[in-house]
This record gives structure tokens, C-alpha cells and sequence, in this order.
């Protein structure tokens, strides 16, 4: 045990090993994309990355410090012990089985979405690894059920979804490991990501995207809800700056709770078409047809769009500073 | 499948298999000797009673139905298997392992308070029992860290132990597990129970029992907290009466949630004492000894005092009428 203390001062001092689990997907990949650009975390510089996931992650090109891609199910018993045992000093978890999926296969998500969690906490707190930082990407889905009209820092979780209640378990339980002082923990709320690239995907989310995104390609899109609905969003640019601070906050700066909901802006999509007829004209927004689909428009009504969320801010957290921002950098991105 | 449906829809136009399990423990026996009272619930017979318990649970005397008592571990595997081939109607969860336990052996809460429940849920969904009512009884110390004056049905959860995260953690995954349809739970939140008969223990809530019982008794007892902090109490009797409610409610009235705080009263220690003299005298009173427990007095002060929780009382759930009565019950009892 002292020998362990002794190994994470000297790691201290010197440099960061970051692991990223689900390293492939879409934040994951624009993670350790940014992570090699920076090259540092916490004003140290970045010795080691190891990407995680079912399928081998991208490394990143051009990066000053190493980089290990291991194919591996986390979900798998002891999948993460070699990982573990060079004693990460900043882990980004990020693998999950996404809604979705985690609805229509109540097994695969506890197992990936909880049991994989609960088992990364584990193998942290059998190996000592008193002070690794831990992120985990939570989402607005643990809220649900008969919400106020704005969310505060204190509004109970009542999930309507499986994947939902396998965050919010996870949350409960980094934070007592986290009060325990056997992990440093932090779990951010991620809001509704957009403009996400690609193309439209199954997700009832997808069309917040597609709405921009197309008809500033010169494209289609199906606006599937009324346009007087509040969403609450963040670019994906501005999330994962989010994860890097989620690392850089000292721990006991969260004080009770080591939860939070990223500070998302509140948009409507009537306030997101006008954006969009802004950047792209009267044409862009005529590529956009209005399709009402009760289904979808149901499920987007029960995400909450409206927070006070003070602590984030207080922690430095910072979000986009309007729509316009968010546009902008997907343009910027794109080219 | 359909033999299974034919079973369920059997039972319901015949009689009442209840299963308790933590039997043996101090609501266990008190609701097992309510239940062989009243010898019904939900308007149908009892016939048949199964008590699990890590040790022998008495059975009730003078039973109108059968009755069987086993001792076992919960948390060991297939534990709980024999008794769910039984297909009980309702199940009373109370087997846990208690907070300071909790808070000493991590791992042991964790077996008994959440992966027992969860091995329970799974029994239940594994044999389709999707119409038994499963009723856990969890506690206020989910709550805890910053909150407001007063607690409403939507304040977050937020425990400051890992008792209360493992109790957390359950209500969780039940409302997910009734959500889906796979069994038709409900969790009801106890307040602090006064007046426990017995003696004084190391929970730093014995106090609370303490002050009136042993004063009543014509004994000593120790006050360790200042007169001013505010309890959310509720009596043994009317706690046994919300278990047997939480059994009868339908599960839809519950809506988006099947958790709530049950309807105990706030009561400050000076309002108890005062309660104490009225029915004790100068000399009960002069009986208690008021020396102050810092660490006591912090753990108590952490606990929630006043609730507004309009869900409970909205669902038929009954509290005290006023300290008196809970006073009167203890008396009445004791004989
Ligand atoms: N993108 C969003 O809008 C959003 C919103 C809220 C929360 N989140 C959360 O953020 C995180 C990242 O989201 P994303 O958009 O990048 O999702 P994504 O689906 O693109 O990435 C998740 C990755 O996890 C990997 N994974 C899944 N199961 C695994 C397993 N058993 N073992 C190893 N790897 C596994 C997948 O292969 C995938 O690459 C997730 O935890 C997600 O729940 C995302
Ligand atoms: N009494 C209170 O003030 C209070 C307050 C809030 C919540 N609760 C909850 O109410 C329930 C009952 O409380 P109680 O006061 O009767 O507690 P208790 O300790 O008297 O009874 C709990 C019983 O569970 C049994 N048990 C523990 N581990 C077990 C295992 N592995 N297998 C089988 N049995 C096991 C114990 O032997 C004991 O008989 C518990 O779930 C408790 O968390 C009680």
C-alpha cells in the first residue's frame, strides 16, 4: 500500500497515462483527436493513451506520445485487468450500448452499460487507484417521468428508459466510490449533440441534426416535430472540451455529488430553422419538409430543454454561446 | 407461456401466497403477525406464507393459512430459486444488511442491498411472475448532501452512504423492471422509525426511540442532539399498515415512478420531550440526560426533517396523526 501511494505522487509529478474506453465511436475518436492536438492534460504532457473498444480504435496521427489500440469487449470478465494494471492516470469511459439498443436487449445493456462500470470501478479499487481521475458520459436520459418546465441541479432522476437507469446507476455508484475515496470520480450529463456528421440515423434524436445538416449540404431533411419544441443542446466540439475539463476540475471542488449536467443552451427548432435559413438562405431552409411523426415527436417532447444549472457553471464548465456557435463550428469543421 | 398466464390470472380470483423476506428482522416479525391478523390482503385470503430470513424466522401462531420459514442467504446463488417456483403474489422485500454494516463492508452491502435484489428481479422475470407485486422497503437515507428545507417527490437522490446508494440503486432497477413489465414493484421510502421497542444500539438514530422509551420505562436515557433539529418520523404500526398498502395499490396509480417517501410526520426533539411530559411527567422527563454528540448530531442534522411528499398521501398512504398517537401506540403496545 505504501508502495502504491508512493507510485501515484511520483505520478504526479510527472506524465499522463490516459485511457479512453469506447475510443471508436464518435466522441471517443473526436477525444483522442483532440487529446494528440493538446498533447497535455492538466498542464502535464501526455505520455501514454490506450483506446479501448469492441473493434480497434483509430490512433491518433501525428501524436508527440504513444498510443495503444486494444480490441476488447469490456464487458468480458477481467477484459480490463492489463489495462488497469498500468495504472491510468485519467480514464475517459465513454464505451456504451446506446438507447436503443440498450431498450430492445435489457441484458446487453446492463452488462455493457452497469456491469462493465461497475467492473471498471472494481479493477480501479483493487489495484489502489486512489487518485485516477474517472469520467463517464452520462446523458439527459436519466431524467424522465413528470419534470418540471426548467431542471435544476437537484431535480430527481426518474429514467423512462432502460439505458437511462443503467446511467444513473453507474452515476450512484461512482459517486459513493468516489466519496469512499476509492476512485476520483466525475460524471458528465451529455445534452442532445448537434450538428453530429454523417447521416441520418435511427435515433429520435437524429433529426436535430439532419435538419442543419443536409439542407447546408445542399440536401434533404424531415423536421418529424413541431417547431415550437425546446431542445437542450451542445456541439460536439464544445462536449468534448467538456470531458478534458471534467479531468481538470479537482475532485472535491464537486462537493456532495459528483453529477452533473453539462450546460447545454435551450434552443427551439423554430430557432434553429432561422438559424439555418441565416447560414444557408431561403433555399436551405426550403430543403427542410415537415413530416409530424407522433412517435418520435413523443420522445423528443419528454427530454427536458430547459436547466438552471449552476454547478457546472460554477465548476468552469462552459457550453456554446448560442446557436449560431454551434452552426459555425460545424461549418468550420466541415470545410 | 400460456400455462404461465393461466396460473397468474388463477391466483388472482383465488387465494394470497405472500413471500417476506428479512422475516426475521424487526418489520419482518412485526408485519408477519399483522398479516396472520388480518389473514388477508387485497380482499383475498391468505394462503400461504413464506418467510426467508439468514436465520429461522418465527412464523405467526394461531394462523388461519399455512406458514414455512426458511433460513437462508439471499445473497448466495439460485438462493431464492425453490421459493419463486412457488410463484408468490406478493413479495415483501425487507432482507438488508443496515447502514453502519453497509458502511464498514462495502462488498457486503453491495451482495445483500443490490445484487440480492437484482438476483430477486431477475428470479421473478425468468419465471414470468409478471403480475407479483414486489414491495422494497428502502430508506431516507437515499437522500443527503445539499438539500432544500423542505423535500418534495421530485428532489434528486443524492446518498451520502453507501446504504443509501445500494437502496438507490434497487429503486432504480425496480421502476425500470416495472416499467418493462416484468413485475410489478413499488418502493416505498421509511422515514426514521420511533418508538422502537428494545434497547438502545450504535445506530445513530437509537437516540430517537431512546428519549421516550426509556423515560417511559422509568430509566435513564442519553439525548445527544440539540432540541432544535427536526425528525421526519413515523411509528412501527403505521409503517407495517404502508407495507400492507404498498400490496394494494394498483401499479398504474404509481405512474411514472414507482418510489415514493412514505407520510411521516416532523416532529423536533423538543416536540418530542414535551410529548414525553405529558405522558410521563416532570420525572420522565428529568430522566433524560442531554449530552452532546458531535458526530451523532451531524449525522442526524444530515437527515432530511420536512417533506412534502403529496404522492404518498395521493396514493392513500397514512401517517401519524401527531406525535401523541405514535406515543399512544408505544403504550398501548407494551401493555
Ligand atoms: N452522442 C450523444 O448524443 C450522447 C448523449 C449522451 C450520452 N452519450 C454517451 O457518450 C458516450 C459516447 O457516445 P458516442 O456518441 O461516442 O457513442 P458511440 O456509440 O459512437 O460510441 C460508443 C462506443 O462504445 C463501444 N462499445 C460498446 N460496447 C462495448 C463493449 N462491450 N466493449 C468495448 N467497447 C464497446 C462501441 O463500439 C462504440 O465505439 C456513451 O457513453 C454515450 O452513452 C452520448
Ligand atoms: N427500521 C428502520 O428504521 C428502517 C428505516 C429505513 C429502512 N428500513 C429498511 O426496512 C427493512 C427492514 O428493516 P428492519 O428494521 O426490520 O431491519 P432488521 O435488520 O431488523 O431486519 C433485516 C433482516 O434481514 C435479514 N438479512 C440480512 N441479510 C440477509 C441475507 N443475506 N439473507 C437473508 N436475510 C438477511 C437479517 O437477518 C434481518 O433479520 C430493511 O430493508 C431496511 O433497510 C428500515
Amino acid at each position: 500500500m505504501t508502495r502504491d501511494a508512493k507510485t501515484d505522487n511520483d505520478n504526479k509529478g510527472s506524465d499522463m497515462h490516459v485511457l479512453v474506453t469506447g475510443a471508436a465511436g464518435f466522441l471517443g475518436q473526436r477525444l483522442v483527436r483532440r487529446l494528440a492536438e493538446g498533447s497535455e492534460l492538466s498542464g502535464k504532457p501526455l505520455s501514454r493513451l490506450t483506446l479501448i473498444d469492441q473493434v480497434e480504435a483509430e490512433g491518433p496521427v501525428d501524436a508527440t506520445f504513444e498510443s495503444v489500440s486494444r480490441a476488447l469487449d469490456i464487458a468480458s470478465p477481467g477484459a480490463l485487468d492489463e489495462v488497469l494494471d498500468e495504472r491510468p492516470d485519467v480514464i475517459f469511459h465513454l464505451a456504451a450500448v446506446v438507447s436503443s439498443a440498450a431498450e430492445a436487449d435489457l441484458d446487453l445493456g446492463m452488462t455493457v452499460n452497469f456491469d462493465a462500470t461497475r467492473a471498471l470501478l472494481e479493477g480501479c479499487r483493487f489495484r489502489k487507484l486512489l487518485e485516477t481521475r474517472l469520467i463517464m458520459a452520462s446523458s439527459v436520459a436519466v431524467y424522465g417521468g413528470e419534470l418540471p418546465d426548467v431542471l435544476d441541479d437537484m431535480t430527481g432522476l426518474t429514467p423512462q428508459s432502460s439505458y437511462g437507469t443503467q446511467k444513473a446507476m453507474s452515476e450512484l455508484l461512482i459517486n459513493d466510490y468516489s466519496r469512499r475515496g476509492l476512485i476520483d470520480g466525475r460524471v458528465l450529463r451529455l445534452p442532445t449533440i448537434v450538428i453530429r456528421p454523417g447521416r441520418p440515423n435511427a435515433a429520435a434524436s437524429s433529426f436535430a441534426s439532419s435538419i442543419l445538416r443536409e439542407p447546408l449540404n445542399g440536401e434533404e431533411a424531415i423536421c418529424p416535430v413541431p417547431t415550437d419544441l425546446a431542445l437542450f443542446v451542445m456541439s460536439p466540439r464544445k462536449v468534448v472540451e467538456a470531458l478534458l475539463h471534467g479531468a481538470e476540475v479537482p475532485g472535491d471542488a464537486f462537493g456532495a455529488s459528483r453529477s452533473l449536467m453539462l450546460p447545454g443552451i435551450t434552443v427551439s427548432v423554430a430557432g434553429m430553422l432561422e438559424v439555418l435559413r441565416e447560414y444557408g438562405g431561403d433555399e436551405a431552409l426550403a430543403r427542410v419538409r415537415h413530416e409530424p411523426d407522433a412517435r418520435i415527436a413523443a420522445i423528443v417532447a419528454s427530454w427536458p430543454g430547459r436547466f438552471e444549472n449552476l454547478r457546472a457553471s460554477r465548476l468552469g464548465f462552459e457550453g456554446d454561446r448560442d446557436f449560431h456557435e454551434i452552426v459555425e463550428a460545424f461549418l468550420d469543421e466541415r470545410g
